[in-house]
């Protein structure tokens, strides 16, 4: 059995192929430009390979998802404008003619971290994927499924309550003074200091906000969710900020709910070279095989 | 077929007796006492229907739900003291001799609404029953099923941002500054104004600040969970109530996401006499009776 994944990003799509035993046999890198450039790309790479079974695409959104829609696989809305619009999975199927099966970015990492942890013998039906990027979205697996089907949590623009030091910024998202994703992404670090977040001395003041308001984000999740675990990754997520954040979180909860255990609750990806997502495109590849 | 329903409050137990097709053909309002007053009220009520299938208890808690606890169907830690502990399920199974399922009153809620819903030709799988009384709280349809098995949202504990008329008052929470009970609840607004929430005018100023943090909890709601449907309930909510979240509700979401469809999404309860635990409980312990 051959399987296709697409991680379809707003800077690079990569584009794997693998065994039934979830094994990467081949990766490639294809950068995000105009969909006619990308996409091409990404066809003639899976030409390649002959007998290609089917492939998942975990894709940046918003997607529509929505099974009864016209538009079933197109990106909607998006700051990226040439991509509005475009069917990803229609151009993919119909050029490749396999069964293709779309998500989000997050949902297929999200897939991808159950599985990583299931191997290291932590069987968990119900968790939450954070990722704090570019952007801030959550994929949620619950009772082992994806949860939604034609819809997707947009978690990124939930209200967060302003950290005491930082009431003058409103954030960056176009939409909201205020939002999570506004205030705690990866370009939210460089709005307030013009340094890119992943060269952010960890001695910022700012870190301590931008835990806080993930901090905020991880409570909203756990007591509306409550999740087995809570995943953190993306590109501003480290140990420290890590550690930071569970503090806090113990700070804001207040006693209210059971703490104890916080270090199993709240945890890193444990994907290796950030693949979790390309796991999770075999997995759903491989289910939808025999659909 | 005879279906109990038990509607475990913190001021009044409603008791009532129905048949298959969910017809209430009795009811008993007990006060809510002591444990052991009130329980034994309770049990005398069902003694004396002599053929009663099965009962559903839709409880106020917290409560002990997991399936593996030796604690389950308990009231875990609450502000009622003397309820503290008390395993409600354990006490009306042994003494009835009957199937018994227990679940909070938000979810029976919640099921009750569905179903007189569908009575209205509404068919929606996923569904918010968001409660603002004495507390907050939320009863989740996901999937035509209870979404948590051993798990309930504590939703009223989730963080809002204060309105800017609101900054010096912290809330009636004992465990948090600024959550969603804290600020919304009908207590918070007795804590105001020292008038009860039923007999406030509309024309107080407060409101609108309650309407700011219940507008900010259905954002959240839909921005993670994308229910078809959030219904409000509970005593402090009211038709101008409703109006003006619904208003802050298109400000916060600011375009972000289609509101066009926001009077289906944002409806209030449809339950006559505050009905829909009961009917809810009716058809829990219908499918009780099979187990």
């Amino acid at each position: 059995m051959l399987l296709g994944s697409i991680e379809a990003g707003g800077t690079k799509f990569i584009c794997s192929v693998g065994d039934e035993k979830l094994t990467i046999l081949d990766q490639i890198r294809i950068e995000t430009t105009t969909p006619k450039s990308t996409l091409s790309k990404v066809i003639k790479y899976f030409k390649q390979f002959k007998n290609i079974n089917s492939i998942s695409i975990a894709s940046f959104g918003p997607l529509d998802l929505d099974l009864n829609s016209s538009h079933f696989g197109s990106i909607l809305k998006t700051p990226k404008l040439i991509w509005e619009n475009v069917n990803i999975l229609k151009k993919i199927k119909e050029s490749l003619n396999v069964p293709v099966f779309i998500t989000t970015d997050v949902n297929g990492s999200a897939v991808g971290e159950q599985f990583l942890l299931q191997q290291s013998e932590i069987k968990v039906s119900s968790l939450v994927y954070l990722t704090i990027g570019t952007g801030i979205g959550a994929g949620i697996i619950y009772n082992n499924h994806i949860f939604g089907l034609g819809e997707h949590p947009e978690i990124g623009h939930i209200r967060v309550v302003k950290h005491s030091d930082d009431k003058s910024f409103h954030g960056v998202c176009p939409f909201h003074d205020g939002c999570l994703e506004g205030m705690a992404s990866g370009p939210s670090l460089k709005a307030r200091t013009n340094i890119p977040g992943e060269q952010l001395s960890m001695n910022s003041p700012i870190w301590n906000r931008i835990a806080y308001y993930l901090a905020q984000s991880v409570v909203s999740i756990n007591l509306i969710i409550h999740p087995k675990k809570i995943i953190l990754g993306g590109s501003v997520v480290n140990d420290q900020l890590i550690k930071n954040i569970k503090k806090q979180y113990v700070d804001l909860i207040s006693d209210y709910v059971d703490t104890t255990n916080l270090n199993d609750l709240i945890t890193k990806s444990c994907a290796v070279d950030n693949n979790s997502a390309t796991i999770g495109n075999f997995i759903l590849a491989k289910r939808f095989v025999n659909v």
